[in-house]
């Protein structure tokens, strides 16, 4: 190891020079280490908001942060392992789509998924509402499924890029979260680490994403596009709107039975879009289709003809999961209560703020606040109304769906997501880019 | 005490917000009493470094920090006392001369001053020189001397600034020392904690400096000078040149000795003028003169007639200190070895380093490089080459005062420090601006 010195490190970044490989993967493994401390990493990425990284400062950093722990070894699945990410959004629930739609085209699927912490859970509470379903096996019987099934989703385990999470930890309470360098290397590390071949990122723009412009939105998608091609993973993003949620339904078992839905063809529109739309770049990148255009007629064909929904059930059962609620949602988890949500004016609905539905999910029991609450797999809201759809005073915007009898607090923000013009409003733009 | 999230006020400083004052006042307290961590600091120094402070928020920080420890009363001393901060330089001797020279217009002298570390020792260390000199009183034999002579230095003793203390010793170690009003709010809270009730600055600039360009230097001094005046201290700012050493002498008992000639009226024109421009400066703040012009004039008188020659003396001996050297310069603790560093080449002196110049004195033992080091009263280096002077190969540029037998490599660091050019070459100014 070359002796360096911290604080020459971050007065370079500071004054805008490019760091070498040499010292960022010192910075890193020194860090992880516990030799350079905290006061000083913060420092640094504060330097790093000011001052940014360049693709080569950036990539270095996702491919020591995805080395800092384990790696997987996904060498023994077949084909190219293309993996998605979303950026996080409200009524995302396009993984559970695009796992059964890829998988249908034979492109290996070896998705490993956490729960956190958010308005829903995650992708795998949302599967464990199929009753039996269980995502705990060692890597060897993971290989197996995916070699089996194209298509399996394995519980987080072992010690995943832990330099990324010391640093992000420390990100948090420093106001260094929002550094497009830093946010992209994050993201790109860790799938790095989980083995992807190829990613297709999902970058969400609008009042209920973290990039709130599609300008910044913009930049965070060039930045990880060119991390992941400069560390020989192909990678191509969509940007897509996030202004409202996405479908109907926000919620765990909603969510499942809204994407088996779409899988049956019969899904909303702007779902429907968005999860042909990634699995057509997946289809591309994988290997299957030279373009869009024609992964898009590969997707459909799968979505038609119904062979992605036998995957699903394929892959709910392999994973010990009962799957008869695909052809029957009434066995889904279903809440007691169903109490409707009304508007109180009249007219097109202008605006909605996708964040305040999802803190109304998590305060029906959808998400988890702290790590180790519960989750109400049946708890959720189904918006009957989004932007440009015209409803009349005592018309039913949402229905919330919940365990628990006091749902007034809930509902009073989900009214309050709601903004109303007596003019008739256009509906958003889904896809705003591909890069 | 207000609710505050350290994390808000790092983001708000990050995007440009001016802070409250009771933001700043919490963030000082909280730091102090160690309830916020080092790594938050640093992002919010990392963050100050980038969008500065507005002369409200630096003047918060500045009361803060100087009320963070223990404040001097002065306020049983007579008259107003006007205290002179320079951001340092290689042979600044000043403060040894203006001491006796304001004191002799009756204006009162008060100085805290310490060791520290550099390539030199600090005023104390210096004014060890005279044997038997000492600087451990307390608060009241202090008070009382000052009465009595109009001038006296103690050692810093109490808990000054701690604040201060603490964040720059953070800010070392992040790359944050940099920071004009982080520089100046510390400058000015030392001060103010140490009871002045006016201040002169002398800002360097130039290769010996801290702030190199002329720019900085004036951003610099004009912070501070804000900074006092919005706290009620009438505070002045003289910019002045650091291109190269102050005088002939660097070292401890050389620079008395040449502070001495300087309050006989035989000092070297560049220090002779700074101390009269300086002390000028001070007879104003300290309300003796309506102007510098004036002020130039009686400070001229003091030293013309030797009254500030003999207001040293009687300091140095109501100090316990032996004033004969002041007489007698033979009686100055010298150097066993004295040797003489020539020009390689002919020319004129066309720029000097200063900063290895302070570097070879250190190397002589004049300085500390940590805290446990012993002082060479004796060591130093005489100039005879100074910027403009004409050199021919073989003539001395300097002369080396050791006790130590091996000097080449300070020999080496002092030829190093010179350059030369073949053409005539100006003098540099020596005073740029009074602000």
């Amino acid at each position: 190891m070359l002796t360096m010195r911290m604080v020459d490190i971050i007065s370079r970044k500071r004054d805008g020079f490019e760091l070498s490989n040499e010292e960022i993967t010192w910075f890193v493994q020194a860090y992880s280490n516990g030799d350079i401390p905290d006061y000083q990493a913060s420092a640094f990425a504060m330097a790093v908001f000011f001052q940014g990284m360049t693709q080569k400062e950036a990539a270095a950093l996702t491919i020591e942060m995805a080395g800092s722990g384990d790696q997987l070894d996904l060498s023994a699945i077949d084909g190219i392992k293309v993996d998605k990410h979303s950026t996080g959004g409200v009524g995302d629930k396009t993984t559970l789509i695009l796992g059964p739609l890829v998988a249908a085209l034979d492109i290996p699927v070896a998705k490993m998924s956490g729960r956190g912490l958010g308005h829903t859970g995650g992708t795998i509470d949302k599967l464990e509402a199929f009753e039996g379903f269980r995502t705990e096996m060692d890597q060897e019987d993971f290989v197996h499924l995916v070699n089996k099934n194209k298509l399996a989703v394995a519980g987080q385990s072992g010690n995943l890029t832990p330099a990324d999470k010391k640093l992000y930890a420390l990100r948090d309470v420093t106001g260094t979260v929002n550094s497009i360098p830093l946010i992209a290397s994050s993201v790109m590390s860790k799938k790095i680490a989980a083995g992807a071949d190829a990613i297709v990122l999902d970058v969400k723009t609008g009042s209920g994403a973290f990039m709130e412009s599609l300008e910044e939105a913009k930049k965070l998608a060039y930045a990880m596009v060119d991390i992941g091609n400069s560390l020989n993973r192909r990678t191509m993003a969509v940007i897509s709107n996030m202004d409202q949620p996405l479908g109907h339904f926000v919620g765990n078992a909603l969510e499942v039975k809204e994407a088996v839905e779409t899988l049956r063809g019969n899904g909303p529109e702007d779902l429907h879009e968005l999860s042909v739309t990634l699995a057509s770049h997946m289809a591309v990148l994988g290997g299957k289709a030279t373009d869009e255009k024609e992964g898009r007629k590969l997707v459909e064909s799968v979505l038609n003809d119904g062979t992605a929904l036998e995957k699903m059930k394929q892959f709910v059962q392999s994973q010990g999961g009962n799957p008869a609620p695909i052809d029957n949602s009434d066995l889904f988890p279903a809440a007691e209560k169903q109490a409707a949500v009304t508007a109180q004016e009249s007219g097109y609905v202008s605006r909605m703020q996708a964040a305040r539905i999802g803190q109304a999910a998590m305060m029906l029991g959808a998400g988890r606040a702290s790590k180790d609450d519960e989750i109400d797999y049946a708890a959720g809201i189904e918006l009957k109304a989004k932007i440009g759809d015209y409803a009349a005073a005592g018309d039913t915007l949402a229905v919330i769906h919940a365990t628990q009898a006091d749902t007034t607090s809930a509902a009073d923000m989900i009214r309050q997501a709601y903004s109303f013009s007596p003019q008739q409003v256009k509906k958003p733009a889904l896809i705003y880019d591909s890069i």
